[in-house]
């Protein structure tokens, strides 16, 4: 599958003239995002539902460092999905260069109350082509 | 009035090794509510009527660079308030330097649908305190 | 010429559901960057020279609410530049609607003490390639 | 020892009406750099020498969702320390209740070209100062 592509912004640098850590973070999320679009599985699908997916833990590696202006190719991996967890794996190159490798895991929740619940259940379209296009792109 | 402090952070700083430009903005925000606060006019007071109060346009002249770890003095003026739109206005110093001054307006808006409202009917007793604080600041 | 397109991101967004107001001044520098690079003037080719671009001033009016997963077409216009003071105008679009106007204006500095410099003496080629460029843009 | 304290602002919040996740690294700096300063470690004693930290790996798991005005106590302690390496724990406390733990790990680089160093040797006060305060800090 065809990375997605983050430039890096000036308002991204901070004063060591590198990329300020917590963007990668930010950029994990557009490319999570850019990922389920690709599935067909827009998160908006999520929200006319009333249902988010809020960031249940989050880890990364820096590797090499990256500033303004370079191109960062994102390559999103789904490493499980049951409906009710979501794992999700990150490898952000430059070049050849790994710079950044990184995971995070989510739930789904409903409503003010942020009720968890199952996309196996809520959603079983979604949840079929999210395992479907998952599936495919790990093989 | 004591003035809101913001002490600088470092991913608040860019690789020119001065404050990013778009945090003013930010501050701008926080010195806002500090100074509604302030006023017996706690910003939660109109989201518990869901009543939120968009930006409606902003302004702001860059005086002196700034940077990490800067205290930043912040003095807020109401410059009108009627109910419809409120203007504020910001000075930010570090020590007797003046770094920044801004200006915001803003309005006041009602449920998704973000329908315009007045504070002077919506919720009389907030409107009346503003009235009061912001004109006892400015005597 | 062709807009700069920016996608909501997610992390935009505020407790309003809409695009929190300090992203457009952060969209406006990735449009001007944008908009430099297409004129052959690189920001990196200042970088390169030891001058940076610090904002003197900025303003902005916020026309119309945006949100997460919009494009936003921006179009910008040099509206002053004599190697001194450039003066840039933001127009900013989801669809056929208006969504932003805003303005900024920046000086050229070079070395850590920021001496301001004349970028038709510091940059000759650079200053006539943004003067003819911005000037066919205009006509 | 007493935490740092971090007042959640409206800007850090997103759509879903609570703290977008990002900012929990962001507060961490803030907190590992305020814990450098309690120690007599400003962060500004190594920048004087040409010296910085950049985050080498970073974890953390969101327990509950905190949202805007809400003050957020923050633990931080040196799991490890030996004037190469910087191994940093963070608890993150609403009241009684912990809403985030998390962990940093960095090292020490040198001038433009980021040669890793070690304190012990560059900036033996400073080494010694971090390990004493952050030896009493777990006792």
């Amino acid at each position: 599958m065809k990375p997605y592509i983050h430039n890096i912004k000036f308002y991204e640098t901070d004063k060591m003239s590198i990329t300020h850590h917590s963007n990668y973070i930010r950029w994990m999320e557009e490319a999570r995002i850019d990922y389920l679009m690709k599935a067909g599985c827009d998160y908006r699908f999520l929200e006319e539902e009333d249902i988010s997916s809020p960031v249940v833990s989050v880890n990364g590696k820096f590797l090499k460092a990256t500033s303004f202006g370079e191109d960062i190719e994102i390559y999103v991996t789904v490493k499980k999905f049951n409906g009710v967890k979501l794992e999700v794996k990150y490898e952000m190159k430059r070049g050849d260069e790994t710079v950044f490798k990184g995971e995070s895991c989510h739930c789904f929740v409903k409503g003010k109350k942020m009720k968890v619940v199952n996309l196996k259940k809520e959603m079983p379209n979604y949840y079929k082509r999210l395992v479907e296009f998952s599936g495919r792109q790990t093989d």
